[in-house]
């Protein structure tokens, strides 16, 4: 495990090294129970002082992730992160050598094997456009079989951009084909946004709590991640303006439209301030847009990209969810000089998405399937947003809280304060039922009481009865927490 | 642009400045004659001594890099690096936004238009399977349309790394399954390795010269790239041995059968010392082979990874050359504890490849139609070799040398010192011909009397009028040369 410090960072040294045991405890790499270096010992690798490494400490401490026993040493928390099995007996290997992966929480839910599977954010195979993809394949295979034998655009081919361009500018996007780069999937897209613009100090601003995975990646090229809580109206302006005071951003990170994962939008109004903050603050934008077409009720404001007049927005876009996972293609939209970058990082990344990909999905955009695909997966998923809804509304405990979604593929749902999801998360295993722990959302001062519930991946039957599952299973987990502490009822 | 420099590095500060300069200069970002910043100014910014930045700018002006003229200040040399045009006028933001992109010569050789292509070591379309991926296509979207709907595993899709570990059981790498990561192309292998364990100030050894697009990916990291010089048997082993003695290096890159772009082989021997070095040193080695399959008279060395007795060595192979640039799909292979790594770095990078394309090519190595397409390769491409022979020997100036390849797609060849490859590519562009200058091949201690020629990506007419055309371009060259410097001829 190497531990990156920036000495000329305004991040605290303490808060660094705090970050970085932080980010491999809930990642699972150091399994519950494991010891911790000592204070001196560490002091003298890091070469900080010991006062220094005690700060680090005591915050991990704080947020119930180490306990320091007296006489014994300093222990990860015996909880159930749910460290991997197969890592313990790597413990030794995992110190010898070095690596500079941060966090990898993304990697150890994702791994969560479930007969109901509430956690992948991803539309059930059966609401895909799966005949018609493969009906374009045949067809592209027979018309144009050379194509396998090319390689792609390191931008991404022509006639998808033409077609992505067209499609943007519907969404009042004005852009043209050059300000595209075609990425593997989004994931990618904030990757080389990363790889671009952030590394060890520099300070990222996120929503509180956000999409895991990013955190991740910011955290993986040594960035800080500071968020900002939202309310209804989304991330709060008030508070990034105050946090400007103290810090120099270098990029915000926004999901504005059914926020990954609370199902916030950031209204219009706080979007125009939003620009306006960023451009003064000589801070990039990274818009992220995983599924805005897929509202229930109102069609969301404008993208952030579409009022981007200074040029400081990166709009990007995955495709995989709402088409083709098979084919994983997701696209920035960047002004010229910031795209050049994000090309480059692209060329040293892979050297261009794959050729056969690309022309497989560029007839649904070409003959504006697109669209009736998409008004097609609204419906859909707006009923399963209303059964949701019906459901928890009859059989959650009391105390427990969610808000509406307004469009998206997600919920998220708020446990009484004291709870903890991931504990939860062990005993719905045991049903096969399985959801994202709150606590993955969010780069520090995490909150341990929320869970997020995709609703997207299951069939009705799936959704009835997971969800009575699992509100079962809560009010079990509620009644056993206030025996335990023998209290009176949360509730 | 940002430089990002390690106090604790054993590769002195002057050198590291020396090397963020040189690779922007290289890869275009500076166009000619652009002025540096003041040495009391870049001193400020970096906070080290001016003296320290003075040893730097020696050391660009000692590889013709920068020139200072006095009481003007110091400039970018006037040569024909090739700047971007299209990036003068983004100067101004260059400076503006610092971004982390050291390196990037892939990108800018990349894309040199030409009629006749010598520069790509790709193979002809017409000489790859193509009709039979079109057919497994089909096949493949009748019987399983849902795999288009579906994620891939992150490691790779399992019918894909069964296939592949029966096929490197053939070649003696003894792996199953689980051992073997698919990636987005061998570039992608390499990212991932560098991303993992490479970070600022780490040593990268690699063979000199070497593969442009790892050096990219190496500096990228802010990795430190020092390089080995080869003969005939490939790396030298005494003076890599030497290098340990006042280097740790994280990682040796290694391209050991055709070596790239010399087309070297390592001997048997050596890659026996090279294990045992790596070992003793605690140092990981990264063997890329691209294209050993394609040997034109005895069949090579057995691979390092299949004398890998102690775990240190990373295998990396690429499909897109010889099967399908279309799919773009390569393949890792590491001992559990180095593969988890990798797998968690590919989890951030972009979650696993689309489903799709691993499902193209499985019938090829199921069916091990791979080796008879290798084969078929391997005749056509000696073929080439002994054209490109023949008219280098009949057509060729005095004082042009080459290495003879044994296998793969390239060819190195020598021009008399103090030639510059770089100006001779820009005499060759108005013939619409391309090459790669060999500088671009060098992550330090630039030799510029080289270029490497690939015969893969050409007809036979085309290889014919093009080895013709470039010889006589050579011929007037050189000639003018000799006149410019009114010397005897060089030969």
């Amino acid at each position: 495990m190497k531990i990156e410090l920036n000495r000329q960072s305004q991040i605290p040294l303490a808060q660094q090294i705090f970050q970085a045991f932080a980010d491999r405890i809930l990642s699972g790499y150091f399994p519950s129970g494991s010891r911790l270096p000592s204070v001196r010992k560490l002091a003298r690798t890091l070469q900080v002082s010991p006062v220094t490494v005690i700060q680090a400490f005591d915050l991990l401490e704080k947020q119930q992730l180490i306990e320091r026993i007296q006489g014994k040493g300093t222990f990860v928390t015996n909880r159930s992160f749910g460290e991997k099995e197969e890592e313990s007996k790597e413990e030794k290997t995992l110190l010898q050598i070095p690596d500079y992966l941060h966090r990898t929480q993304q990697m150890y839910y994702n791994q969560t094997p479930a007969r109901i599977n509430f956690s992948s954010p991803i539309v059930h195979p059966d609401l895909l456009p799966t005949n018609i993809l493969a009906e374009s394949i045949q067809q592209l295979v027979q018309r144009e079989p050379e194509i396998l034998a090319q390689y792609g655009e390191i931008q991404g081919d022509i006639e998808l951009r033409q077609a992505l361009a067209t499609y943007l500018v519907g969404e009042e996007i004005k852009v043209s084909p050059q300000d595209i780069l075609v990425t593997n999937g989004s994931q990618q897209g904030i990757d080389l946004v990363a790889r671009c613009f952030l590394g060890p100090g520099d300070i990222v601003v996120t929503e509180q709590p956000t999409y895991p995975a990013a955190i991740d990646i910011f955290r993986s090229r040594g960035a800080t991640v500071i968020s900002v809580p939202m309310d209804e109206e989304g991330m709060r302006m008030d508070k990034l303006t105050a946090l400007f005071d103290t810090y120099n951003p270098k990029l915000i990170y926004t999901i504005p439209t059914f926020q990954n994962p609370t199902g916030y939008i950031l209204s219009q109004k706080r979007r125009r301030e939003l620009i306006e903050l960023a451009y003064h603050m000589n801070c990039l934008i990274l818009e992220d847009d995983p599924w805005s077409e897929i509202y229930f009720d109102e069609s969301p404001p404008l993208h952030i990209k579409a009022m981007d007049h200074y040029g400081n927005v990166i709009y990007l876009k995955g495709l995989s969810k709402i088409l083709s996972p098979g084919c994983r293609i997701g696209f920035l939209v960047a002004s010229e000089g910031i795209l050049n970058r994000l090309i480059a990082a692209k060329t040293n990344a892979d050297m261009g998405n794959p050729l056969l990909n690309q022309k497989v999905i560029l007839p649904i955009f070409q003959t504006k399937l697109i669209n009736r695909l998409l008004k097609e997966l609204r419906e859909t998923l707006k009923q399963k947003r209303n059964m949701t809804i019906h459901l928890l509304n009859k059989h959650a405990p009391s105390g427990v809280s969610w808000i509406l979604p307004k469009g998206g593929f997600n919920i998220w749902i708020t446990l009484p304060k004291g709870t903890n999801s991931i504990d939860l998360l062990s005993f719905m295993k045991q049903k096969e039922i399985s959801f994202l722990p709150g606590s993955a959302c969010y780069p520090s001062e995490i909150e341990w009481n929320h869970l997020r519930l995709s609703f997207s991946n299951v069939s009705e039957n799936e959704l009835s009865y997971g969800i009575k599952e699992m509100c079962l299973v809560i009010r079990e987990y509620l009644h056993a927490l206030h025996q335990q502490r023998g209290q009176t009822p949360l509730f």
